[in-house]
């Protein structure tokens, strides 16, 4: 007997997931070792910036006041009093004509309200006195950066749940956090089924076929910024199958299985999820790939169940486990960001379901283009090779022609979005 | 004295700089550790997919010559003769009027050429025999995926200089990459200059600011796909920032400073390439920030002298260091990815330079926009944050208006471009 399913529509399928969705916990790392984890706190501004006032460039700090007279024809000169470089510390408080000699990014001395440029001023030496004249009027505060005009003391500068990348280091050494809060990873647990499986180091059987998607899988994880652990493949035999489900559980935050969720004969999902008590959210989609992704939940924690079709598999990861990830790491915007793009090649056939068609974004003067990549069967592993992007496409009687405009749902893209669109 | 630079352009400092791209050796690495490498080889199929004729669905494998006379008023009786499940084989050759029962993904067995889905199929015992009638006439070939219809034995996959994303996996896992040959990381040295310099768990004092640049350049370093390797901060004494700078380049294969490239009186790094030996490329490029980024080499080594200034040594390392190391990874596209983009708010000041300001993509219902990230002086290192492109806006008399189209640099896209196009 084959069971017949109801498909739910793919916005209310994600609406059921989240329901379960948790936030992670925080961590401490070094700056060192930040790289790509997403803040657990805001970057706060530990002092103003810049913390003095301070030249933009090499020259020397004066008072305005005193260049007054100054004019093309008439130079007016100056005692300079001390010498320093970005480092040092001006100690002389400036006194009329004199000047300070400053490097780019020096304080300002005391009494100095302007820096002149090297370029408008002569440097020379009269009775072993270093002096210097320029025969330009400065106004006050040309070229002073003032000390706060770029950041106040306590602002926040990037917002908890952001990813951290080179520029956001650059903050966090200016502000000293030698040390950071990050979301800590969940670990995500992998489990392939399939007496079909072979290992990747296993030699080509008749019948049989590599186990590809636990290796996808887990790369899926880790681009999602959490930390997969492989248990293994299993055959399609029921009681093993059951007790290594139900001890991964114990270790993992999320469990994915791959394989077993169809109507098939060797189909054992279903059964594990009875046993184990765990309640069925869904087993059917309208989407392809993927119909058959299956999500259930035991007390607070989730299980993927999803196809063992590469594809569908693929696609079932970004859209339903992806998001949850995001939540867990603090991201506020934790669904793929969905853009609209053009249509690039024909795409004819039509099919009543929505499809997420593995395709790559082209860009073209200004205007993003979309385009599948390769042979769009679900069975087909190479087309995602190339793949940075799900089109949208929506169900229907009619194909889509090149020109149209479609959503795509961008994979490689660290931005994200606070609410799913999908298919709506 | 202040020495006189004469600027070139961008396009000529970088062709210069690539005079001297060196492409690195490949390693081999486990397929579980090869996320986010570039292939140093390019993917073959090693057999082909599907390796054997299979089926797409659950049904019953049958001769079609046998569905000949059935019609919505005719059925016609098969003996199941076996019952096979993906990963089994079969072992029966099929006769007239007897069908393999057969899940999807298993292989079609001798002597049949169709499939009958489950749905269109009754199944029934009789007399303790397996039977199954259906009414529907089928054409050979129907819901049977032929061997080698989506890749034929030997075909290249992917190309070498490909970076190892989760559908990659998948393709390597399938056909039996246990392990792959991937590019060596060049190891890429960094030593910050600047008596101004604090460490980043260092209290802050007058005249002094935290390092920012090193954390920034390592982790630049660490998106470029390279291994960077600090040495320190030095302040700007003569003596002892040769030693180290000497030393380091013994254990790099690219070496980055950061700051003494002006030509302030503590800018040491000039003298410290010719006491090298070191012949300098260029030391003043028309463009803003980093219009005083150096770059040198001795024997085939680069050392790339960055502006002391974060966002001038942001930029710098991204449109001079970035395209080395992509080249050395066998990146085939070394430059970052240039599109057009919509300036989405005004940005009135003119500049008599190229300027590469700071800024982040936006996706307007198909065009791409382009925002500046933040207030864009030069010293200002919280726009660095938010920034994923840089925006490129040619040297004129004249600002640029919201709507303007401008060129962008993608910073976090993984494809690039096989030449710089930047400035032209």
């Amino acid at each position: 007997m084959v069971e017949r399913r109801k498909p739910i529509p793919v916005a209310d399928a994600v609406a059921k997931v989240m329901q379960y969705k948790k936030q992670g916990e925080a961590e401490t790392v070094s700056i060192e070792n930040c790289d790509g984890r997403r803040l657990a706190e805001p970057i706060v501004a530990k002092h103003p910036v810049p913390p003095f006032d301070k030249s933009p460039y090499d020259g020397f700090a004066l008072r305005s006041a005193d260049t007054n007279d100054a004019s093309k024809d008439h130079q007016v000169e100056f005692a300079v009093v001390e010498h320093i470089g970005a480092g040092q510390v001006p100690t002389k408080t400036l006194e009329k004509q004199q000047a300070t000699r400053i490097m780019t990014g020096a304080k300002i001395p005391d009494g100095a309200d302007c820096v002149a440029m090297f370029e408008v001023c002569q440097e020379y030496e009269r009775d072993g006195k270093n002096l210097m004249a320029m025969k330009r009027k400065l106004e006050a505060g040309t070229n002073i950066i003032p000390e706060g005009s770029e950041v106040s003391k306590e602002d926040v500068l990037v917002e908890a749940g952001a990813i951290i990348n080179p520029g956001m280091k650059a903050v966090l050494a200016t502000f000293g956090y030698s040390e950071v809060q990050v979301a800590k990873k969940p670990v995500v647990g992998v489990i392939a089924t399939g007496t079909e499986l072979l290992d990747v180091d296993e030699e080509l059987q008749p019948g049989k076929i590599r186990n590809s998607n636990a290796y996808m899988i887990m790369s899926q994880i880790k681009r999602a910024g959490a930390t997969g652990h492989y248990f293994g493949k299993l055959a399609d035999e029921f009681d093993s199958s059951y007790e290594t489900i139900r001890k991964a559980l114990d270790q993992v935050d999320i469990l994915i299985t791959t394989g077993g969720v169809s109507v098939g004969d060797f189909d054992l999902m279903p059964a594990i999820y009875e046993k184990l008590g765990a309640e069925v959210l869904f087993n059917k989609i309208a989407m392809r790939p993927g119909s058959v992704t299956t999500v259930a939940v035991k007390g607070d924690q989730l299980l993927f169940g999803l196809s063992g079709n590469p594809s569908a598999c693929y696609v079932g990861f970004e859209l339903y486990t992806r998001p949850i990830i995001q939540h867990y790491l603090f991201n506020k915007q934790p669904f793929l960001k969905q853009v609209k793009a053009t249509l690039q090649d024909d795409f004819p056939k039509p099919n009543p379901f929505t499809r997420f068609v593995r395709s790559y974004i082209t860009y073209n003067n200004g205007h993003i283009g979309i385009k599948p990549a390769g042979i769009d069967k679900s069975n087909v592993v190479t087309s995602l090779a190339y793949t940075n992007a799900l089109m949208v496409l929506p169900g229907g009687s009619r194909g889509f022609t090149a020109g149209s405009t479609v959503d795509a749902l961008l994979l490689d893209n660290e931005d994200g979005q606070q609410n799913f669109k999908g298919v709506l």
